[in-house]
């Protein structure tokens, strides 16, 4: 009778005590609640809000409900970052090993791609070999050896939040700013970490739109690692465009590779920095974040960065000569450039028409055992602000067949959009917040993006 | 994917369409949508409303799920009675012998007891044989031959409705106007009606203790009657107070038999009157309540109503001899006079903690699978208003054994307040409300209740 008790005050506007999200999250875990039940709560607390005091509550119990990776002996600081999720966000593939290169301890734990947007796991297994279903006691062995492991949510991790995590994405309850946070911190307090950087994505690509929302569930997740001592600091960042310029896993995984050797596009390179050197400032490894961004830059230059990658994919089983040739990888059937239809501004290039098309080419998932295809995607060259004339290259579309070059086409057709003039695009970074409060992000880019920006 | 998609607009206060309602209750009958799914949406509906167009398209999509009594070639009216639910509330056993003994068909489909209040049939169950589980063919047949057929809901109508009744009872989604309207009215237009009459409890002991409620509540199922040509007069009715003197389910069927023959409580009396008064005039058997009224009093007086319900026991397998000999009906094995604490005036009995008091004892469930035990519950003379002295009776409990004899002293002690003052009691009836609007009751009961009213 507990679910439905608490089911009814939620329903009408009422508090969940902290013991009482203890022992719904162990029943849910165990199946002792039904999910008819969980799905109702689901959408009454969408609609009626948790506190700050029961969010802090529900990640606790969420966290209970399993097992944490136990690094507290490693001498290191264990630093991760997460993301909420956008197309082309490859930045965990470069960031990993380049944080790590330089002392910091990633513990890296990712998901799989649902609906537009990809997965950090997905990607990681384009190459050839690597495993990304470890154990908990093979990424601390792992992490203690290395530095660094990249994998899966493992069953005993927050398990009540593994279970409500794909009840809500049957019941359209996962635009909630509470359950949000309460499921990343659930899961990113498992790892043990001493800090943790976030890369919450804004625009029309991003889970939630409107910019106050995302100020909130910043808030809402730094108090969350405040609880735990675990300092959290957030960028707000661009998702109106995709991130780079692969939208595919395999082309993500060259992409990132080409980052790591200082290569990579400029938008990529400069997100990836930002997020590196909060983390070094979290680790104490540097005492302001110019100081660890040359440290990065470094790591880049001198090669440090791509031979950290080498090792962690040796590590995990994949073949690391993919580091000197990208043809290791997957390669798709069929390919084919996409030309400018006219001539004008690219005044839009739309994430989600971009991911919704990968994923119909083969290279994601709508439902959690479809099977990816690596190969497919988008390198995309054009950048919103452009100025482009007609048959001018925009964009290479990859696929299995000529099907797929016809969906890419599609896709691309109504995905980038050329007209006369064009708005600015969203600043790639536009928002610091710590736990002092929320800052408008006021730096010049160091590497200017290519963009005409308003 | 519908159901996901019509979740997400009800969620954010959007609007769904008859043709997705439609789909929507088919599938979730066939078992094609999850109940998850379905839970999630009905808080959204709860929290969100559903406008009248939706919920008579909800109606019409539960209605459609199933089959319907078809008796459009019977040449009588059809006229049915549908109370909210109440304690002590016997007014079906009464009315439908009643009015089907004056020319009126009675296709009365009833509900099982759940929680506080009791359920009509287990109250028939009480009678040795009497079978309720008729089908659909069987109730038509016998409602040709003997103008009336006291039934369940059988698998065959709107099992969308009966699925999705047991689910919001697990997921507290039980209290909202539009679920509760759609559902009711869904199920008694499978009835094949040419009117229906509504008995809508107020008070403490009813499911929607607000006035402005239950008048929506009302106003709602008379314009889902409208669409369906069946028209609907709805009454205002109290349960602030147990309705009769007999609250559990054989003591209830003995206190029915004594108001068939003219001589039940004031209450149930004038209840049954008022509400089987309205039926006759729907019926067209009489122009005004008056006459109906007097048409139903020579019906008990003569002795005919009371055979109609030998006939209807009869022809359903019950042992008609109890219409002359209540000692057929089970008898409970301990039973034992509870006597006023103190002098005072009756100040409150409270409807809810009576109801669960004879769930307690064994006469009621909890949950769908318990078994009734049907000899157990209480009579109780005192009245609120009545001034006591200590040591006066006021009820006797009827018991399985001493432990349940216990529990229903503890239940009245809790249940019956007595005080040196008593705020008047509700009225029996307050309002009356048709497709004209609502109107308070204001006749001068006919037969003046026994209790000093304010």
């Amino acid at each position: 009778m507990l679910a439905h008790r608490l089911i009814e005050r939620k329903r009408d506007g009422g508090r969940i005590e902290p013991g009482e999200w203890r022992a719904l999250a162990l029943a849910y875990a165990k199946g002792h609640v039904p999910d008819y039940q969980m799905a109702a709560l689901l959408m009454a607390v969408y609609l009626r809000g948790l506190d700050r005091g029961e969010t802090a509550a529900l990640t606790e119990a969420m966290l209970l409900s399993g097992d944490r990776l136990d690094l507290d002996d490693l001498d290191r600081p264990r630093i991760d970052k997460h993301s909420t999720g956008g197309v082309g966000d490859k930045v965990s593939l470069v960031l990993a090993p380049l944080v790590s290169s330089v002392g910091v301890a990633v513990p890296m734990m990712s998901g799989r791609s649902l609906g537009h947007t990809g997965g950090t796991l997905d990607k990681l297994e384009s190459i050839p070999g690597f495993r990304t279903n470890l154990t908990l006691a093979e990424a601390r062995d792992q992490i203690e050896k290395i530095d660094c492991a990249l994998f899966g949510q493992s069953p005993e991790i927050a398990p009540a939040d593994r279970k409500m995590y794909a009840l809500r994405d049957a019941t359209s309850t996962v635009e909630s700013v509470p359950l949000i946070a309460a499921s990343i911190m659930s899961k990113k307090l498992a790892e043990g970490l001493t800090g943790l950087v976030l890369d919450i994505k804004r625009g029309s690509g991003s889970f939630l739109p409107e910019l106050p929302r995302e100020l909130e569930l910043a808030e809402t997740m730094i108090s969350l690692g405040a609880d735990h001592d675990c300092p959290v600091v957030a960028l707000i960042t661009a998702m109106d465009r995709p991130l780079g310029r692969a939208c595919g896993n395999a082309l993500e995984v060259e992409e990132s590779i080409l980052a790591l050797k200082g290569e990579g596009p400029p938008d990529l390179m400069e997100l990836t920095y930002a997020l590196g050197a909060e983390m070094l400032v979290l680790a104490e490894l540097a005492t302001d974040i110019d100081t660890a961004r040359r440290t990065l830059e470094k790591a880049i230059a001198t090669g440090r960065a791509a031979e950290q990658f080498a090792r962690i994919i040796e590590a995990q089983g994949g073949n690391p000569g993919v580091i000197d040739d990208p043809a290791v990888l997957p390669q798709a059937a069929e390919c084919e450039l996409f030309v400018a239809p006219r001539r004008g501004f690219i005044a839009r290039i739309e994430p989600k028409a971009i991911g919704r098309g990968v994923v119909e080419m083969g290279g994601g998932r709508m439902r959690l055992d479809d099977i990816v295809e690596p190969s497919v995607g988008f390198v995309i060259t054009a950048r919103p602000g452009d100025w482009v004339e007609a048959g001018e290259p925009l964009a290479t579309i990859f696929a299995r067949d000529r099907t797929g070059i016809d969906t890419g086409k599609q896709t691309l057709r109504t995905a980038i959009r050329i007209a006369d003039e064009a708005d600015p695009p969203l600043p790639l970074i536009s928002h610091r917040i710590t736990a002092a409060g929320a800052m408008p992000w006021t730096d010049e880019p160091r590497q200017p993006e290519p963009e005409i920006d308003g």
